[in-house]
């Protein structure tokens, strides 16, 4: 890709600790760059660097050939997308892309809702946090027709490594819920095990070097667990997203009568977790649970 | 070390799928070897190669310098030690080594009985499956004096490569315990992840490689994930060994008073699968609950 002016426009709304990377490696990249997030103060920093604040998502949307959404609940997406001064009424033939993690069912009806104004849309959430966002190497998993994604794709690589097309519209957030599902209960298997580890008086961490290596290891295991150990519970992601995850993946289950027993278990004890205060820690506080009691 | 006659005299008691390859590296590498198992068939092999088959555990015990069990369940380990034609009773200032993963109750209880019989004891479980057993890569978690350990080393070494002593007699056990339960909630994980991506429609090959490199990635979603996708739950580790380890995890973790909801839900639903037949497949058939319904 050259450097010139014919770069698409682009637009980003949702400027959390992640869009704000996001965005940046767009602006970057040399992109006209438009912005909006609720609160106006996280734009300061991007428009600093060139971007244009604006004032209203639609306001974005004129002006853009791609908007990415990167908010907080399905209900955010809903409303800037769909919302009187949503993307879908202001944009001008543009390509629309919801990185929020969201449910599968809204993917789809906005990317009817987009098709039939004459957008295209993709959904394509993310995983790898705020390390994998600031460093350019999230995995996209992305929903849509071939078209969208191919014209996503030179945007999509600022941000990301690993970009796959995995179905139709919804396909992307179907594959996020998968990956959550995935987590929830592998958190829940690290945090026993090293409970148990403390119980039986062992040296938590010689137990991780031990057993991190074999059949039990993998990303979880291997560093969350040292977190874990030293009772770090900062955030790399929030407990009340990870909530919200997993409601949208039990609900989307239920509905495909597919019971999930573990993911049941899981969502239950963060949920305690939540209303004891801990929502705003890391998903490997979990751990708390086994040593404060249920 | 060198090849010389005074090279300690090794008995080997156990010889199942993970037990003759593990004797059969002992014996390569130029020890007298004797071995015994319950039905003699599994001992010609070894005798074939050079091992002298013994007619019972109280004959490798006369005139073995380190003696290695490696058997089912606690309670063949406890018949095979403390037994009348057991090692305890007749071995001679031997080293004695249990490597069959078992309680670590048990493991405290013969070390005591052996130490107060002369002897020096370990308890030293492994990870790695048949595989490991094979290319002498097993982790070995172990528990016992350091004596124990240092005396036990040169011998575990030709059987692992990632060998560490985790504390005093019955820490082999518990560690070995804190990784199944690592694994238990861990392959529910993946399996329900999996299965919802099939029941998504998703093409359940490609969300593995999708995700499989992120935060939800390790061993059992990146080995054992394709091999479900394919259908294959054949046997790395029976449903009915690790039911076996669940239940004794449990056990402990009763005795702790810790509470561990992920692993006993794992148990439940290894026990159903159990229940209808399924004890002798491989723990990734866990799939199968949330194909047939629970």
């Amino acid at each position: 890709m050259t450097e010139s002016a014919s770069k698409p426009r682009v637009g980003f709304i949702g400027l959390g600790i992640m869009g704000q990377s996001m965005a940046g490696h767009i602006l970057a990249a040399g992109h006209p760059l438009r912005v909006y997030n609720r609160s106006p103060a996280k734009a300061r920093g991007l428009i600093y660097k060139g971007a244009i604040g604006c004032a209203t998502p639609a306001e974005v949307a004129a002006s853009s050939d791609v908007i990415i959404t990167m908010v907080g609940y399905p209900s955010d997406v809903e409303q800037v997308w769909l919302g009187p001064e949503g993307l879908i009424a202001h944009a001008r033939q543009a390509l629309l892309i919801d990185m929020t993690t969201s449910s599968p069912e809204l993917a789809r009806r906005l990317a009817a809702a987009a098709e039939q104004a004459g957008h295209m849309a993709l959904d394509a959430p993310v995983s790898g946090g705020d390390v994998g966002a600031r460093e350019a190497k999230l995995s996209i998993m992305a929903g849509g027709s071939q078209a969208a994604f191919d014209a996503a794709l030179p945007i999509l690589r600022l941000m990301g490594a690993n970009i796959a097309r995995l179905g139709q519209a919804g396909a992307g957030q179907h594959t996020k819920m998968s990956n959550q599902i995935v987590i929830a209960s592998t958190m829940m298997g690290v945090c026993e095990g090293l409970a148990y580890a403390r119980a039986a008086g062992l040296d938590a961490s010689a137990v991780l070097q031990c057993i991190g290596g074999g059949a039990a290891g993998g990303f979880q295991l291997n560093v969350m667990g040292p977190r874990i150990v030293k009772g770090d519970f900062a955030p790399g992601f929030f407990i009340e997203h990870f909530l919200k995850d997993l409601g949208i993946a039990l609900e989307q289950a239920d509905q495909m009568k597919l019971p999930l027993p573990g993911l049941t278990l899981a969502r239950q004890l963060y949920t305690e977790l939540a209303e004891k205060g801990l929502a705003r820690q890391g998903t490997q506080a979990l751990f708390q649970h086994y040593v404060h009691g249920a």
